[in-house]
């Protein structure tokens, strides 16, 4: 279909936006066989909005699903021309929230919404989306890319995404199986994720910090900064093989302080041993750039724990050895204590991790 | 807990964001009787960006899902003062994806992103997006609320909407059950719903129709404009409780000339009678301001119908008439004839409506 006259007029570019469908269907190709390892299958006479799975017949199934965007680091990694990563950083803040409620992710959409369609860029992310999914052994099975002039700027735009997992409802992970004596255990970050960024452009700004970098020392730091989200599905599928996992948290906006009281109940709380896990550089260099004090750091930052799962006190080294045998870099950060952090409502005014 | 002092400073508003994940989750709690409904249920146990959601046993269990957002109509429904309206039409244009291919829609998330959370709009739009789950008979289970300065203009913003559906895989609506003989059958539009809007906007822009409207006059004509997309799904739901449909489109970009013929099969083609239904005056508004020819119209536009199913020549009047006690208005507005459209691939460069 040639491209409508009137409509190019009017800024939108169906022809681009022809090419980027098939370019997703191409990236979208690649993740299919997750589908297949978990009894599930796509059936394949649907649009890329949408689409139909064929899910395994389960006892007791239960869907998650979980939306999330990665809020104004995409405005970073635009500046930064990694947009790849953007798709990447979307589908880890998606499925490691699924992750930490115990079921693994079954498939995955993306929205991409932009000023003026950019079919390179749109691929780079669709490229990013699909490194994610294969990842998090998930499938991208649909997606919306919009072209919005008016909405956002010639060069600006964003992005959201979904994931859908599913379980028994015996393997949900939930507050109730935690008990006092329980170990934290910690899982390293590869940066500050997708939370924070507010505060870290404001930093990099004042601190006069140019992105796109402009030497060897702004580069290396832009790079930390910035590094795609790590997804934790499958050494946290790996790790319930061999331990009972209790509880979970995906570290997100709020840090430590708020995320982990939301996987332990009223009546308990966790105790962090703040010298226990090595704080990466990155953090150092925003602590003291942006002079945030070390309570609104752990509140806003992940400072170096991207998750972190609660175990029985004897499976704590168990455990630390499993996710290490897995590529991540683990140990006991903290553990339960009897006592009440103001966690087990969801009101979320009261939540708070104790930092020894 | 209040609002971090660095992070207002770099435009974000925590205490905002918390009040309007409280009024999000009042909204959601309206429409929790779907899930019932449908013998599903909401586990409680899992904050607002993500849900727990229990499902019926089915024999062949089909998920399907579906994202979109609303297109560059929420600038002009933001510049209307109608925002309320954005969330209706983003659980129309997922939701109507999903009942075209034959599932009705379990649950809801949503994504709103804007420069300047004000909560006031926020609780607005999540107001629609309530409503149109109500309308579909799906619950809203979650949602992200992002505040991204600088991404998004103080005043800016864009939503995504996502859907998923459970069906038999017997119920899935397929072009494979459609042959010749077979009648469409048209199901009113209430507007333009959520498709043209950058070709919309360009014309009312050069016709000097000023949004917010200055009179009477431009006030119907936006109204009518902006009117929130209908959602088909109880009607159709109804019509598959009393006559076998075979297959269904959901009219959105492209028209009529796309979206039918992939509802049909390879081999036969869509023929349309266009005097069979009335054209809404706000397409005749639109075609003779903005200087659109008649094909273009028909394939940028729904020109009033929003939704199409077929069904057997015998069914037809049967369908009809379900349809309008379904308050729908509905007619016969075309057959199934033997001859090749170009439809049955997905490259979409060849989907063609014939019109008589």
């Amino acid at each position: 279909m040639p491209p409508s006259s009137r409509y190019l007029q009017a800024g939108v570019n169906l022809a681009a936006g022809g090419a980027v469908a098939r370019r997703a269907a191409d990236f979208a190709a690649q993740t299919r066989p997750a589908l297949q390892k978990q009894n599930a299958k796509l059936l394949a006479d649907i649009g890329g909005f949408a689409a139909a799975v064929q899910i395994p017949k389960l006892q007791n199934p239960v869907l998650l699903a979980a939306t999330d965007g990665v809020g104004t680091k995409i405005q970073l990694l635009l500046q930064a021309g990694k947009i790849r990563g953007a798709g990447i950083d979307l589908v880890a803040m998606c499925v490691n929230d699924l992750a930490c409620h115990g079921a693994r992710p079954l498939f995955f959409l993306d929205y991409y919404a932009c000023g003026k369609l950019n079919p390179a860029a749109a691929a780079e992310f669709l490229d990013g989306v699909a490194d994610g999914c294969r990842q998090a052994e998930c499938a991208l099975v649909g997606g919306e890319t919009a072209e919005m002039p008016g909405v956002y700027p010639p060069d600006g735009m964003d992005a959201a995404g979904f994931a859908v997992g599913i379980c028994e409802r015996e393997q949900l992970l939930s507050p109730g199986n935690v008990s006092a004596g329980c170990k934290i255990v910690g899982v390293a970050s590869s940066g500050p994720h997708s939370n924070g960024f507010s505060l870290i452009r404001k930093i990099l700004a004042d601190a006069k910090v140019c992105v796109p970098p402009q030497n060897k020392t702004e580069s290396a730091l832009v790079e930390s900064i910035l590094a795609p989200t790590r997804i934790y599905v499958r050494a946290l599928a790996a790790l319930r093989g061999r331990v009972p996992v209790l509880s979970a948290a995906h570290i997100t906006g709020g840090g430590l302080t708020e995320n982990l009281p939301r996987a332990i109940p009223a009546g308990l709380r966790a105790e962090l041993f703040p010298d226990s896990w090595p704080r990466p550089e990155v953090f150092n260099f925003l602590q003291k750039a942006g002079k945030v004090d070390e309570d609104e750091m752990r509140r806003v930052f992940n400072c170096g724990i991207g998750f972190a799962v609660i175990v029985a006190e004897k499976e704590a080294e168990t455990a630390v050895a499993v996710l290490r045998d897995n590529g991540e870099r683990a140990q006991v950060i903290g553990e339960i204590r009897e006592g009440d952090s103001g966690a087990g409502g969801d009101s979320g005014d009261a939540l708070r991790a104790d930092f020894q």
